[in-house]
């Protein structure tokens, strides 16, 4: 029986290529088989050409029969080659599942190394320049993610941080608002949006709580909502690159 | 007059020379000089042979005055050469006064970017292989620091999330325990605590929030608390590596 494989679970960050780290990097180049999500981009795959790369998982529905069998993937894989790379979208400590796939591994008994990604919320508050944190403004804050799932409805999930990061907010960030709302945050509370973080389709838009509690209209990509009194412009602040583009796309 | 130069606020990580990403190091390969911080380690700066390092800010005390002066070299060095690095430990949009940096050199017209970098929050989680956020367990995080600042005092600064972590630990997580107990966490909550992670000298600590409360010993560097049900081990996990070393070399 061979030894067996060691996996790595690696974050990718937010998508642009060079925004990976340079361990994930020198990974993905010596990687035997790399299984990863939906959400990693192809020029991230471009960094291991020589790697079988399997797309595992299912952005919607039915996730724990989809866990399960990515879980098994990677013991399997670990027991046919030396080394298995499990790439996740962003950090893999963060909304990644890595929990199950921890287990898996180590009830398999298979030797499995952690590296840690650009979470999303990080990669859009440089790419917007807007601190999440703010000296005497914002000294806090927190990533969170809401679920349709009956279990977690209840409705003290939002929050208490002055600043609040919500992943995956596109389907959910217009009912969260409006409960924020209701919770006592003020109107206007200036929100960032960000469309495709990092990506050549990067959007943001800069609204506020109460303009977002009427609707974010159509996204086009992973969706994050950045919310405080952090997100205040400055005086001197240049307008988001993106942002102007696609105003002029708009009128176009 | 020359054009002026281009600043990049850059996250180096944690303190591993491999955690800063591709891009980074890339532009830290260029940089004509490199303005950091006591956090960044010396395996970092050797990213950059070429540059003129400067040491610049104090870890404790007169914080503002030593951050006017950071803010008057950023746009004195951009009016010099073309390409001037700001790096700082960790990322520069999570607790690293980017707000001020930003605000001094837009309102110079000098071009500024940011580049993110891992939180130590992410490599922490990875090192310990303690996943923030679970399913069923834990779906937020908060990030937060505490103040000794008198306007900091207010007893309501603890985030209400599902985990917490606590930068810049080391003075003020005793006397948090106390208040998170007094707020009605359980005592029995996991709690990890890290030392100067990623770095040849990490340490990782596993308590519970009532030992905390009763004081953590003496820290040896930058220290960062993670508490919460996700903290608690895995049945098959394997004991954290530095943690046994350390045990190993308290009885030695």
């Amino acid at each position: 029986m061979p030894a067996l494989g060691k996996v790595y679970l690696i974050g990718a960050g937010p998508g642009a290529q060079d925004l990976i780290t340079l361990r994930g990097a020198r990974l993905l180049a010596q990687a035997d088989v790399v299984l990863h999500d939906a959400l990693v981009t192809d020029e991230m795959l471009a960094l291991c050409p020589q790697a079988e790369k399997i797309l595992v998982g299912k952005r919607y529905g039915q996730l724990s029969t989809a866990q399960q069998f990515i879980n098994k993937q990677l013991v399997d894989y670990a027991g046919k080659v030396p080394l298995v790379v499990r790439l996740k979208g962003g950090d893999p400590m963060l909304f990644g599942r890595a929990d199950e796939e921890l287990r898996a591994l180590e009830e398999a008994g298979i030797e499995v190394e952690v590296v840690p990604g650009i979470t999303t919320a990080l990669a859009a508050a440089a790419a917007t320049k807007q601190p999440l944190t703010k000296r005497g403004v914002a000294r806090s804050v927190a990533f969170f993610t809401s679920s349709t799932a009956p279990e977690h409805s209840d409705h003290h999930a939002i929050p208490d941080t002055d600043t609040l990061v919500q992943y995956m907010g596109g389907r959910e960030a217009t009912a969260t608002a409006a409960r924020m709302l209701a919770q006592g945050r003020r109107p206007d509370t200036p929100v960032v949006v960000i469309e495709n973080c990092s990506r050549s389709d990067q959007r943001i838009r800069r609204l506020t709580l109460g303009s977002l509690a009427h609707g974010l209209g159509p996204a086009h990509g992973p969706v994050l909502v950045m919310l405080g009194d952090a997100m205040k412009m400055r005086s001197h602040q240049a307008p988001d690159i993106a942002a102007a583009v696609d105003a002029i796309q708009q009128r176009a």
